[in-house]
């Protein structure tokens, strides 16, 4: 996995990123809890189509903690990385950040 | 949520079911295991993209064990319906069984 | 592509389909006339997003389309598979409907 | 529907988004025969499961021209707006178009 970290980013973390990742993390207990759930439905034979209507209700959740997350990432990485391409005059860098955020919104739809 | 079981499906829960919901049990918990390990990542401050990949690694493990209540679904409660209401002529238990398994596919593509 | 069809789907083709029928066309040409504006759209350097709008809108509407023949297809060919199936006591025919119906879900879901 | 254009994305229009948007054009009246496609099969009465199989390659289809727009507009505007927000202290322009984009991927997944 990739250690990397924008600048902007690493620079939030030592800041402001506390708040926002408490919300993060809440939000993924929250899931954790709702999969623990499902779990419970399946060893108490509840009825298949509700189990799979709280399964869409997870997806959705994870989706929605996605598109922050994401949004998070554009706000920030590629944000800098577009400054510094302007700066340096290397658009290289930020060529790279744009195809790999391409690339997780392209696995996003089709998860 | 519907306590409703159809019978074919409520017999198999106390001859055949159990090794089936071992293996759901087995893959929610591991679904359970990889949400923690976003939270993980959260707390560690693990770069975005990284934990996208992990969002839609969970999103495709959530969708493919639909996919498989669902397939159980089909296989027991629907074919159980379409039986009854050819043995009745009553084909209104079935219309209703079909509509709500319809309406299920469609939450889970639209999530 | 399969030549296949259940039964009870050919026998409704030449009684009572027609008009079901004409409400898909009606709705593929309308689909078809969206993809048309959308190639006007990009022909007139409309701005990106709105263009992206548009895509969803088809998405959306071909979606829809899906699931209505889904379950068309499930009210008759699986249905009929699984009455069959009680009558003649062989349900490997049932279980490739069943099968085929779950690959089409799972491709719908993914695509 | 918006009429705004980010300048970079107008300036590419008078010099070298031709080739490009021939290939959208080329991808789009693909995907208009293959609705086309789709009518004559329902017209001919083809197997329902054989529409579905087509229906899910053209929703991949729009899916993979949206993802091409998207990340045009992503390279063009949003890094144009960034630049922008970094010259002139103002980021408001900059969080609109995130916003935006944003809406629209959220757009795209749901549908």
């Amino acid at each position: 996995m990739s250690e990397e970290h924008c600048a902007t980013h690493q620079a939030e973390h030592h800041h402001g990123y506390t708040a926002d990742k408490d919300a993060y993390l809440k939000r993924l207990r929250r899931i954790e809890g709702q999969v623990r759930g499902i779990q419970r439905m399946v060893d108490e034979d509840v009825y298949c189509i509700d189990i799979l209507t709280q399964v869409s209700a997870i997806n959705k959740a994870l989706h929605s903690v996605s598109i922050q997350l994401l949004e998070d990432h554009v706000r920030h990485c590629v944000v800098d990385a577009a400054t510094q391409a302007k700066a340096t005059g290397n658009t290289a860098p930020l060529d790279d950040k744009i195809s790999e955020a391409m690339a997780a919104i392209t696995r996003l739809i089709k998860s």
